[in-house]
């Protein structure tokens, strides 16, 4: 995994009049590295219906389609994984409701700081997620900002621990830092920075070019060892 | 599947510092006819150790434990069953999360209207909530008062179309009103009138002899046919 890790949060699209489908699908068609959709307020028959309706364009594009906390609606909805976090479902738990069927879960797991990060390892997911690196208005109750530093000698300490389990840098990340972020992390979760400003057909393509520029920005920058 | 129905609602008992363990076990010492825990606000691994602490005491008393919402929590936590609501998993979805497992889960349908019963009849339930039949304080949002009246009415339709299936009425249900229930519906939900007045001993005493009071109400009168 490696780039734009973009994240559809229903809810603020919601409250903006916007379509999430079709933000997906400007998204999807960057080619992201992965593709999480968060869902949290509508009933889990309304974003089951939105995962399975996403889940044939992601395969599509051969982009890997996480949903947010529940495993459920990941098995019913033919999505590669489940994205928790530290209040969620443990990431083996997870993983043991997948057992027996033809398809696993991918599994990533959100931490915040040093000792989450060591107890993450614990868990074995199959990415880690880790922020917020800068601040960030999309997530209420958010923890506090982790900083660059931190980044770098975390990412640093799980590749000693875990050589190529991926790190997705997650929290107030965009252009103006997408590479500095690159040069630590794997991939970089966007919220906020792909948002479309207005609902035309031009705002939905600047929504596809600015996913390009994210992930080309954060590919483009040689990470460190 | 015939008396009380009981309810631990967590956040409500969080609210007033109740241990809701504690109340699960005072109401279990009544021997209802099943309990389920609504758990919605502390994250998913708060409320599947909960569960988890819950099932073999159901267990031991002969008592279905049903998880609310989420089948995930139910399948990891050795739950009998899930209720759902109008906006959460689908009944035959729920079922096929629990295909090629040793257990199966029972899945509960919440209805609000003779529409609602209508298409949960097809839906094909284990057993069929419909409420609120009097005001409610313990949900917020709560959909129109069915009443008494339209209980009996419904609960003669499903009788007619699916002979056997139990009924759960729900909503303001309590001493002075259970009897008259139990004549239509199979069960009663009950939130609030189980609620203890304070933490001793003797208040949890309370609680399991309500819970009995209940229960032998609704068992004690002849259902309609």
């Amino acid at each position: 995994m490696r780039g734009l890790y973009a994240i559809i949060d229903v809810e603020t699209l919601d409250r903006r009049g916007l379509d999430p489908l079709r933000f997906a699908e400007s998204v999807l068609e960057a080619g992201p590295a992965a593709l999480q959709v968060r869902d949290k307020v509508g009933g889990a028959r309304r974003a089951l219906a939105r995962l399975r309706s996403l889940a044939p364009l992601s395969a599509r594009r051969g982009v890997p389609l996480f949903a947010n906390d529940r495993p459920d609606l990941a098995l019913l909805s033919g999505c590669d994984g489940v994205h928790v976090g530290q209040d969620d479902l443990p990431v083996a738990l997870v993983r043991s409701l997948a057992a027996g069927r033809e398809r696993k879960l991918r599994v990533g797991l959100s931490t915040h700081d040093e000792a989450q990060v060591k107890r993450a390892l614990e868990e074995a997911p199959d990415y880690l997620a880790l922020g917020p690196i800068f601040a960030t208005s999309t997530k209420e109750n958010a923890s506090p900002v982790v900083g660059l530093d931190a980044l770098a000698r975390l990412a640093a300490l799980v590749r000693a621990a875990r050589p190529g389990l991926p790190i997705v840098a997650i929290g107030g990340i965009g252009m103006e830092n997408a590479a500095r972020v690159g040069e630590h992390a794997d991939a970089a979760a966007v919220i906020a920075a792909l948002l479309p400003e207005g609902n035309g057909a031009d705002a939905w393509s600047r929504v596809t070019d600015r996913a390009a520029a994210l992930h080309a920005a954060i590919c483009g920058v040689r990470r460190a060892e």
